[in-house]
């Protein structure tokens, strides 16, 4: 079947409607891309180095792609993971590919389908969706291509019009790649973000050895809650230092903790202890957040909560292949009471920012916009993960923009690991922000001038500013 | 920028459509208004002054501007909002308006701006939207338009088309400005509505204070739970007298309770003594509310159940500028478990009119349509508050009416205190109807006639059976 | 008023994708049905006999019809729903036609209007909507229509092409009418499907005299936890010999259960001494549910899970009048911690199809679809009851495509008792679908001929492939 990009794709199907987002769209289309939150791998842009194949590049990191093929009965070992006992799994990538490309029909009517179309078409060149027959003729072709200079890493990053670029690492992270970039020479502007819930999250795998390490690298004293809290500034200095403007915590429940002093030593020397309950955890995540929060007041880094995984789901997969391989799934959360002591705290601070995102859509028109349409140091984070998709978005903006308005949100984050598809997320974003901004301008609730100030922003300056770029 | 009113505004843009949704809209568009619910000052139509000026009358007492500017890190003095220690606040209805203007652009996507630009336009004959620039001379021309004759309360209820205004008061009202109203031969019909919150929740302010007022009164002993009951009844029949026809409860949950009569007397005797717990506060609340569909079934009166917001939630804030100022937030609301004890008692009754809302939108089509569609004594109260925004109602109708009709609905509430934009408020909800209304002809799932009785309903019939104006 | 089916009811008003759908339509319409999941009468097709009357086949069975007309001051007894107390009921079905005709337009809007209209117009040849007017014209007619041949059971089942009918029967059944049926000698497919709900909700009516017959009817003995999961093997191995391919399970909550044998040995003895509590009742289901998907490995019969209602919410008319009266009300349900148990022993075994509904449509988005795009085993079953409604099925194909994708659905299963309609919600299903795919194509994130396969694969395919029919 023939591969084609149409023009307007997801624009609304009515005549009138689609012409004000094509319009619209045109004038953003181009922009430059931010990306303030995402997973790429910074050592591609230390090294440089060429991507080893299509199928390790594209296939065996997305949890998007092994979660579908793995629904619908595909191995995970037939798709190149690795298991943990060392048991046999392909190793040949274009037998992956092709078992990709024999089940490429699963992904229609969702994103990764729109995602990998764009790349395969705009990145590739190639014509025709993947299928069993053109398997070996795509993988030969998109082989090739990876061999070329154009299609190194720092090449790719300045081809697809990259500002800037976030990644994220983990508190105990050297950011060695981050100097290497840095000293490079290149004039590409990769950037990390702490991201310390290996430190944070006594439920952890490794969290005592984590913490002990935490110690050593920052010269603190980690058996007090003082000396713990110094550790993260130091952290997050040195953070700051490589260039990250943001912290991120992805954890289980949005709670956040108004703790004493006193209280918080206590917790903390209980969680030390290993003689902590469920609940001791959740509060000592929610407490070390809003001592975040506090840091944040004076370092101006943003904070960011991604809250509400249950992690690792199906266990016995777990078990055989190790984390992030498609098994977690997203809890109902609850925020308005969670975020209650941080917000009474900081939440008027015109020094934070603190940036909520959610598994949970509901809490959309419920609770996340009339928190955000209230707290001045609040924005709500876009669609997210299963929701960064083209309903997804379009339920997010139906259901936030009457209560918190455009100007409480903060533009589009692409959030992934997979490097080639960054245009194509910024430019699914885009084209929905701009279909919906059709749409009221067609209904007369929006003036054309007015969606044409509010798709920039979308697309560009609510990201820059939310995340001090 | 231009402030035009689009004569098809809010409706489908797909022309077919939008054509009946056009021809719809014209036979409902000059009903006459009733406003069964809602927070206007009687005092207002009693005394019939002048308003002040624009920014006390169209800023200061908007929870919904204040929220999205504070939201913005506008400080509420700025926009002229009291402090309760008696600090600093702008005092100038200019320079509010002017940072109002300024900051107009906020309110983007927001039904907010559609009431507004209603009120600039229609009533205020402005024709540009308000920015920095054009503030002052707007400010002069809508000061000008109040101290005209036209603009007296009476006279723009009468323009406005209202055929019953319904306010709100607590029990211990002495409804001087409705007796005012009636003895003052002025025709319009404005009614009171019984809202007892004052004196039936134990945790709000000034409880116990309350309640000796309650009894002082009512002549009652409140002392016991039949003479507290008999306190409620006697302010029923004064409310009524005034021309009430609705009781309405603002409650944090939708409980209610059947308890024996010693089980009652029990739970008010442990609420007078002040020793009881979160939970007997619960149940003391929906005992109530059961009482009074008790009590309406003798008397008549509609009852409203308003559950599900956390009030205050921003603590400093109300500490800083007291209630009401646009730190509410709504809270997930159980309604399935909760209305038994009540539904299964009265439920059934025919003298009963039960109309419950929600600010938990997940509730609509789980527990609220599938309750509606079966209780005869149940009606579904339109969308509320956070929800009373064209996605809003479009949400309502999409998610309410498969299972419990147009029928099982009570048409729209304005519930606003913001009295220049009551007409809006009904033509957004007009508008939005005769859409919706309009999709199902254009997809053949309604016939025409059939669409035009049911846009005399929402817009008139229903809201005049179901309040029994 | 005239009755009329429109060619293009259901389909999107914008012509552009009107047009997509109704291609898409045109090679669906005409495919055999597959009912999978019903709850029609196997005595009408054993038997054979007329139908009594219209209101008997129309009314008095159709909870839908009930619940709406109960919602608006109809008395059940006025539409012939007999009383437990031996009270009067209307026995004439003539007045019960009446009064439901005259009642008709409270169902605008919703699906029993679809529905209904359909079954008037296509099986009986009414040109009029029912009113108070038409209603004994339109009875005689139908009355008459009842009286012929065409009218039998199985000419109606042969002319509605259904190529695959299945009831559902309690664990105690005999099967006798399935019996009949096949030695009949009659071609048309009607099968069982196994509902053990009595023998295993120990909170149910009777469960103790039921658990005694399950001993009987299987010779094993019931007093031990083995004997008991020997007697479902052995109902189970009954019901495929006649023809089921799946069991179905009601339980109120979507929970199951891992327990070692000691532990499980020690609940039912429990149970069966009837001191258990309501968590232990709710394991008991939950273990049970995880039996069934264990023995499912071994007999390879399809796993059903209907969760989440609170049966006879108005005891009052179930004190009157019995269960099934339209007194169900949905539940919020949660899946992702619920289900954790079963879906870590059994959910990526090929031999097992676990396919599970919902009421409460949050899950859609946040759990029902990343469980099911994730664990080989699940599937999600189609817009369920409330939500079996175009904005329903809407609603599910918008939040649940994106994460789980097409292929981990089923198809569409009407549900349903009243027989004559169930070519309407086929009907409405493939339009929806078609509608939908539609709107893909229209907006160019689908091809045509995907959409086409996509269109088969939903009206026909996938039922046949999950149902194992």
């Amino acid at each position: 079947m023939k591969l084609e990009l149409h023009p307007d794709r997801l624009f609304p199907a009515e005549p009138g409607t689609r012409a004000v987002a094509r319009e619209l769209y045109a004038q953003v289309a181009r922009l430059p891309i931010l990306s303030p939150h995402g997973h790429t791998d910074p050592a591609w842009f230390a090294t440089n180095a060429f991507f080893e194949n299509p199928a390790q590049l594209l296939i065996v990191p997305d949890h998007y792609v092994l979660r579908m093929l793995y629904s619908q009965g595909v191995p995970l070992e037939a798709l190149g993971i690795a298991r943990i006992d060392g048991g046999p799994s392909e190793a040949d990538p274009r037998k992956i590919w092709r078992c990709f490309a024999e089940h490429y029909y699963l992904f229609r009517g969702t994103p990764s389908r729109l995602w990998l179309d764009w790349v395969f078409a705009e990145v590739f060149g190639l014509d025709r969706i993947p299928d069993a027959r053109n398997a070996d003729a795509q993988f030969d072709q998109m082989q090739a291509a990876l061999r070329s200079e154009a299609f190194r890493p720092r090449a790719l990053f300045e081809r697809f019009g990259i500002e800037v670029l976030a990644t994220t690492e983990g508190a105990l992270d050297s950011l060695a790649n981050h100097h290497l970039i840095r000293s490079s020479g290149w004039r590409g502007r990769v950037i990390s973000t702490y991201r310390p819930d290996a430190v944070v999250d006594p439920q952890g795998e490794d969290f005592v050895h984590n913490l002990q390490r935490f110690g050593e690298l920052t010269g603190e004293d980690i058996s007090s809650w003082e000396g713990y809290l110094r550790a993260h500034q130091c952290r997050r200095a040195y953070f700051r230092a490589a260039g990250a403007t943001a912290t991120d915590h992805g954890h289980p429940s949005a709670t956040t903790a108004d703790l004493s002093p006193p209280e918080a030593r206590a917790l903390y020397a209980r969680i030390l202890s290993g003689r902590y309950g469920a609940s001791d955890a959740d509060v000592f995540r929610g407490q070390v957040l809003t001592e975040m929060a506090r840091m944040s007041l004076e370092d101006g880094m943003v904070l960011q909560l991604h809250p509400g995984v249950h992690r690792s789901h199906n266990v016995p997969l777990l078990r055989r292949f190790g984390r992030d391989k498609g098994g977690d799934i997203p809890l109902a959360t609850e925020y308005v009471r969670a975020l209650q002591p941080l917000l009474n705290l900081y939440g008027t601070d015109p020094r934070l920012t603190f940036i909520v995102f959610t598994l949970d859509e509901d809490a959309y028109s419920r609770e996340l916009a009339p928190l955000a349409g209230h707290y001045p140091a609040l924005r709500l984070g876009p669609p997210w993960w299963f929701h960064d998709s083209p309903e997804g978005m379009r339920r997010f903006r139906e259901r936030v923009t009457e209560t918190a308005g455009f100007y409480n949100t903060v533009g589009f984050n692409d959030d992934t690991r997979a490097f080639l598809s960054i245009p194509a997320r910024h430019d699914v974003a885009r084209r929905m922000d701009c279909g919906f901004l059709a749409r009221l301008v067609a209904e007369h609730r929006l003036g054309e001038s007015e969606a044409q100030e509010l798709a920039q922003a979308l697309s560009y300056g609510l990201a820059k500013a939310a995340y001090r770029l």
